[in-house]
């Protein structure tokens, strides 16, 4: 067997997450709520089974979830999405940043995506004989120099990889960056994908730059969206991909082969839970205090926090306090101290070293605070 | 856009389907069952909702889901396969066959698929750049002239496609097929994707020659399974794919990037309703139930019968009948007489039209008897 995807080894989440199981180490790597999950949400998944709704959905998604993101989108947004053609339900928003990037994307295509990045961006785009043109960010702000990106720009170009509130270094995209996308990209063809799945984790008031707010960009672009993230539950699997017609019908045409549809109860449930509007007013404020807890928290360690404007990630530099690799380091605060966080040189293609781990922190306080303790010690 | 599956259109699932719902007629087109989910199993999952089985599953699957599936494979086709590194859970079956040919299938790889074939297979291979060789078989017994598809073997051939029981034509892989095809693909690198999502289905004690069964191929295959046949909740969307380390390991290469996991509690429950194995040994004859009563209703209609060996699915011929295209016909039946089917033709890349329906009897029997009565009146 010729490997596709020689260089693809398992995901730094399952190395560093096996590594917490094996040293019983609080596991605050892998991106994952600890806490339970809202009774009444299980409830309504388990009402949708009993009704009955247990085959086949429809291939694009079960219309009144499509009819609940619609309203979303423009009650937060002031975004019309048609939901007969341009709203499709995916199993989760991996499979959806898959499926869009397999449906446009040819060999010999360039693909700019902004490093760090999560990790299934570079691979799929090779995978569909695309070339990755990563544009190297930096801690701690992780800002982008748009004219510099405009030097990455060839007759090539195919996609642009957008991914706000971002994981892991927690930036957002603001405004004045949106505006340098519009003129970049004008009077080219370049497609955006932009993966909004922590859209809703967003801190201080900001407001999420969602590209479905911009029309010079929507007509152009996938925006991926997660149920997982919303709703605490990410072994779920439900996300969804917006895109104008011309977009989404491509999209559908490799999603009814690979996944054909997705799991009906959960649709049923989540849409029946979704229409209280109240779960999406109360999920940033929820993390928000999360984020000010684990910061007060950590700010008694010896790390320095970088900013954290969104996501439920946050990073921190050691570069003060050992010359060890950040996935050495890594490793020793898992068997040392006891305590599972994210290198973040894993998300960059060229493994640049900046010094700086993850931390996710959406966990219990308790759990939050027995890792802070443990930190502590280093 | 240039569409990268340019001859793509709506499948034909849905097309019926809908045409069905539009003019309220029994839908005897999308193969799934039309009777509830045994409340046990919900209830299972409830538990496991309950029990906090919210967050990612592990990439590969839950471990207490793949142990059963190793469990049946020894029961049921004394096939040992190792859990942690050639069995994965997927999110249905179509995706596990997605996965597999985007694993393996590089530009300029030729794959033969025998006609007519589930509609998924070729438009995935073209999405990587591989070249469908079809394989036409014919009513009414879809044998397959082992000498002929030797003709169709180059150089590039990379894979064959099997499926038994076979949708849509419910015929079987014989114990002779199985010999005929080891001979053909000794002392070649030929890949074969084996898809036995209705490996429990299969009638009058015929023994499901699954292609684990079978050394000299096994290593060699890709097998692909489905919970959603064997429970009976086609809309569930969980499946799994078998195979030796060397494809496992490209297969996981893709599946992390593709959907990361499948659904958690799902797993959990069906792990748990499944260590009871009575389950496995009810299906066949609950379907062949099914099929016999199915059948001879039909005996009172004009329709001529097809064999049906395994699937949930009855072809029957009208080539005596009219002259009609066997789309036009099918489209006839549901608005003039209100049952909705598949028209067999819709499975040939090339449309060949041998005047064959398919209807699933994966119905409650008032389901069957009531569109009988309704094609009596052809
Ligand atoms: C899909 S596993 C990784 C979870 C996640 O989003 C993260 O930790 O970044
Ligand atoms: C995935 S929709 C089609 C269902 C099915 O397996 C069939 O009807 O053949």
């Amino acid at each position: 067997i010729n490997s596709k995807l020689p260089t693809v080894g398992t995901t730094i989440f399952s190395v560093m997450s096996k590594l917490a199981q094996e040293h019983n180490a609080i596991n605050l790597s892998q991106g994952f709520p600890d806490y339970p999950t809202d009774p009444k949400l299980i409830a309504l998944i388990n009402d949708a089974m009993l009704a009955g709704h247990n085959q086949y959905a429809p291939m694009v998604g079960s219309a009144i979830l499509k009819e609940i993101v619609a309203k979303k989108m423009i009650a937060h947004y002031g975004a019309k999405y048609n939901e007969e053609t341009e709203i499709t339900i995916t199993a989760g928003g991996t499979q959806a940043i898959f499926t869009a990037i397999a449906s446009v994307i040819n060999p010999g295509d360039e693909v700019i995506i902004f490093e760090p990045a999560y990790d299934c961006y570079a691979p799929t785009v090779k995978l569909f004989g695309g070339l990755v043109k990563p544009f190297t960010l930096h801690a701690p702000d992780y800002t982008i120099d748009w004219e510099m990106v405009k030097k990455l720009f060839s007759a090539n170009t195919r996609m642009i990889i957008l991914n706000s509130p971002q994981n892991p270094t927690g930036s957002i995209l603001s405004k004045t960056d949106i505006e340098a996308l519009i003129k970049l990209t004008k009077d080219t063809d370049v497609l955006i994908l932009s993966d909004e799945v922590y859209e809703h984790v967003i801190f201080d008031d900001a407001q999420h730059e969602s590209i479905a707010r911009y029309p010079e960009l929507r007509d152009r672009s996938f925006i991926i969206a997660s149920f997982g993230k919303l709703l605490h539950t990410t072994g779920w699997k439900l996300g969804y991909c917006l895109a104008p017609i011309k977009l989404t019908s491509e999209f559908r045409k490799v999603h009814q082969f690979n996944v054909f549809s997705v799991n009906t109860p959960m649709q049923i449930g989540i849409a029946n839970y979704l229409a209280n509007d109240q779960i999406y007013r109360d999920i940033s404020l929820f993390f928000q205090q999360k984020r000010d807890l684990f910061r007060t928290l950590l700010s008694e360690t010896k790390f320095k926090l970088l900013p954290c404007k969104g996501s439920y990630f946050q990073c921190v530099s050691f570069a003060h306090l050992t010359d060890e690799s950040d996935i050495e380091f890594a490793k020793r605060i898992i068997t040392e101290f006891g305590v599972a966080s994210i290198p973040v040189s894993a998300f960059y293609t060229n493994k640049t070293d900046d010094k700086i781990l993850r931390f996710c922190f959406a966990k219990e306080q308790k759990t939050l605070e027995a890792a802070v303790e443990k930190l502590k010690k280093i």
